[in-house]
């Protein structure tokens, strides 16, 4: 856990927020400045700061991110109707939290 | 390999491409209709349809695109001043070509 990080705080429940879905590696929060009708975002538990601190010891765990992701489409029901899955780095790139975090969004209508 | 897949095809030199980047599991290109100043697209040699098509088995090949990612935005200057790493998914997601693909985009003025 890193001192002063906001999604280490919630995921380690120091910080009250609800959860979408929970495992041993991950949990799942909605997005509070949403920018799609379902904006939600899949944290991992272990504290990685961006995916320019990403080691290749990192890989499966970023990999699984997507697997939560791909469920967490079927289960808000945009799984077929589309969405996208990614990663901001750095404050140039749209990073505001430095705790690696997937962005889905999806849910825009047809 | 998939039967007409541009991609498939791509990777497989049955269609001239100019790789950024080559190794056992990944080649890098560009994308041929850029949204950025820097936009590349990370494709696995191994045809997976899309992220929906993705199995537990592929996670770690899916956390290495994003290594690949990272030394790319290295190698393109834009690792600092930051990048969006992303795939889309399915046709209302953004996705064209249904062969694995990650988007790496940046090089933005400030």
């Amino acid at each position: 856990m890193a001192e002063d990080c906001l999604f280490c705080k919630i995921v380690n429940r120091q910080i009250p927020s609800e959860f979408l879905y929970e495992d041993e590696n991950f949990v799942v929060i909605k997005d509070i400045n949403p920018h799609a009708p379902v904006h939600l975002l899949i944290l991992p538990k272990h504290h990685i700061r961006s995916i320019n601190d990403m080691e290749k010891q990192d890989s499966e765990l970023v990999g699984n991110m997507f697997l939560v992701a791909k469920q967490m489409a079927k289960e808000q029901g945009v799984n077929e109707s589309g969405y996208k899955v990614g990663f901001n780095v750095e404050k140039g790139g749209g990073q505001v939290i430095f705790h690696l975090h997937l962005h889905l969004l999806g849910g825009w209508e047809k």
